[in-house]
């Protein structure tokens, strides 16, 4: 993992491959890469001179006890990973933005962001770019959320960057400005040496029992590597969730989470029973009864979403967004209610899975599949 | 599903899109189709001027109540569907072939049909084709078998073709033919008309009690249109008997599963409880709990299979062709066993997943995964 900036050659070579496309949203015209270029990560945004340098892709670990010592050469600080969609904020002209992992402006980002953000954060460190996960009930794009937050939706800040420089800030300036500016932060359980991997199995053991989703090591280094490691009843959970939406998804989602589970419990020491087979059993089943029956009672498989907007326009903005893309990933977004309510702007929509709807008409219709 | 000749024309194209290949194997020189072509199946085979026609792909209805109207037009036989591998059986120059799906000479086949066909039918129609199923715990390819077929092998015969004809013998003709040469058959549970879903239904779930796999529906009509349909029980077992394999398979074999489950629960009024979860739950862990065991204890991940064989030639065959084959599929063969023993040959070997212990090897090892 090494940060690259983005040169003027690059750039020009990206356009010419089509990896750079021009945005207008938001009332703002920018560029956005919609691939890796040269080390720079996709989702590396550029607003009139201003770069904001994309979040990298960050690998995955199926085992502590010998990930540790592969994968980093210096020390690591372990943190929690939060279950959320990841965003970029900073400030252009007065206004917080938010952007997606693509590169996308989110105008549910930009309505809430500043709800967690002190802006006295951004008077100071103008160029700061925040990395976090916003996470809760009240997102508009995942079914998972954190047990811990039980309404709405929380920011959780687990990295800084600052506009025009890739890389990220030293964990020790991103700790200071994070306590100064009471910024949330996931938890960060503490700096490990590479053979500490017994107290970091034992967190891993405690946030596996809470509910909550694993951990991101980060080398405390320049380099400043990272990796992630999930707990089993992360994979039990997320199986549960998405379930229903089987004939959506790609296959291998559900083939991994099992295969990350059981690795987790080997390393763990936990020993299978009863209990966790019917509870995956459940995971399975319980989601995708729920889809064949909803399919039978109104002819569409779907998940309804309810999120709040300090501004009715940004709600708009999102269903707008949202109905654009809908096609192209085989769901329609439908709207069922947009009101004013308790001093916020309540949004309520569904989105349909035209695929598993599709599917399941066949077979229920009694269709032939060769498989 | 339309019985279509192989002329001399379609052949000669075959040929030259090289879908004809030269098979030399069991002192027989021969032509095998590896595709269909104008709508003559993969499989069949060629032998000095006779030709075996391949047995057609089967397809599948996850719903009875829709499927039987929606596939056939005249009334269907119901038989059993039996869970074991799909053979051709027929006489050259006196002696027994069995080929497979693919038109591949098997020599198991070859070596153990006679077991279980009496002499007699070949020496009054030496032009018949037995279409058939193999199937028990000693055969050499699958790990799934029938319940009631507690060691060994069996043969149960459920279509009869006459050679250079395509297309079926007619039920009536093939029942005639059965009985009188006390052919093993898979249980044929009658003739139904189109708006007979009930008792259809009622069978499903006897033989979902007793764990067998499903049925096929043949329509008793020139066109001998075919389905088949399986039962939840089966679905929950094929898991049990493949999770091991997890990291071998396409990730659609789990999650096709799941979903036929669940669409032939619903069909048939089930209600899911503790003790299906459990089992399914456990069907999933089991199989990979033990391949990580293998893995951590023996470095590699591997079934044991046990065949009998008469021929000791036979047996060599079998390996010889496995290991031909194998690197192909990434699995190596490691033959154990091959001794007399009680009046057969028994061979054990081991097929080995080198694509598992090349994954388990990487993430055990602590290697990264983007996902």
């Amino acid at each position: 993992m090494t940060y690259r900036p983005l040169d003027a050659a690059s750039l020009v070579e990206a356009r010419e491959k089509r990896r750079v496309i021009d945005e207008e949203y938001y009332g703002l015209r920018y560029q956005r890469l919609r691939d890796v270029i040269h080390g720079v990560p996709r989702g590396t945004a550029l607003f009139d001179g201003r770069t904001v340098y994309g979040y990298p892709q960050i690998g995955r670990v199926l085992r502590l006890d010998s990930g540790l010592a592969e994968q980093f050469e210096a020390p690591v600080w372990a943190e929690e990973k939060v279950d959320g969609y990841n965003v970029r904020i900073f400030r252009l002209d007065g206004e917080l933005i938010g952007l997606s992992r693509g590169g996308f402006i989110c105008p549910f980002t930009c309505d809430r962001a500043g709800d967690f953000i002190d802006p006295a954060l951004f008077d100071d460190h103008p160029d700061l770019v925040l990395c976090g996960e916003m996470a809760g009930p009240g997102n508009p794009y995942m079914e998972g959320y954190p047990p811990y937050v039980e309404e709405d939706v929380k920011l959780f800040i687990f990295d800084m960057m600052r506009l025009d420089r890739p890389g990220f800030l030293p964990q020790a300036e991103r700790m200071a400005l994070a306590e100064r500016y009471r910024l949330p932060q996931p938890e960060i359980f503490g700096r490990f040496e590479l053979d500490q991997v017994a107290p970091l199995e034992e967190i891993l053991l405690t946030i596996n029992d809470d509910g909550r989703e694993g951990i991101v090591l980060k080398e405390d280094s320049p380099r400043a590597k990272r990796a992630k490691y999930v707990t089993s009843n992360t994979s039990v959970s997320d199986i549960r969730l998405t379930a229903h939406e089987m004939l959506d998804l790609p296959p291998e989602y559900f083939t991994n989470r099992i295969l990350r589970l059981v690795l987790f419990m080997d390393e763990e020491g936990l020993t299978r029973d009863a209990e966790l087979h019917r509870q995956l059993g459940e995971a399975f089943l319980g989601g995708l009864f729920d889809s064949v029956r909803q399919y039978k009672e109104e002819g569409r498989v779907y998940h309804r979403y309810r999120c709040r907007f300090h501004s009715r326009e940004n709600a708009e903005r999102l269903i707008t967004r949202l109905t654009a893309t809908a096609k192209r990933s085989q769901v329609r977004i439908v709207q069922q209610r947009l009101e004013h309510d308790g001093g916020h702007w309540l949004l309520e929509f569904d989105k349909e899975f035209l695929r598993i709807g599709g599917a399941f008409g066949h077979l229920m219709g009694g269709g032939l599949v060769f498989d």
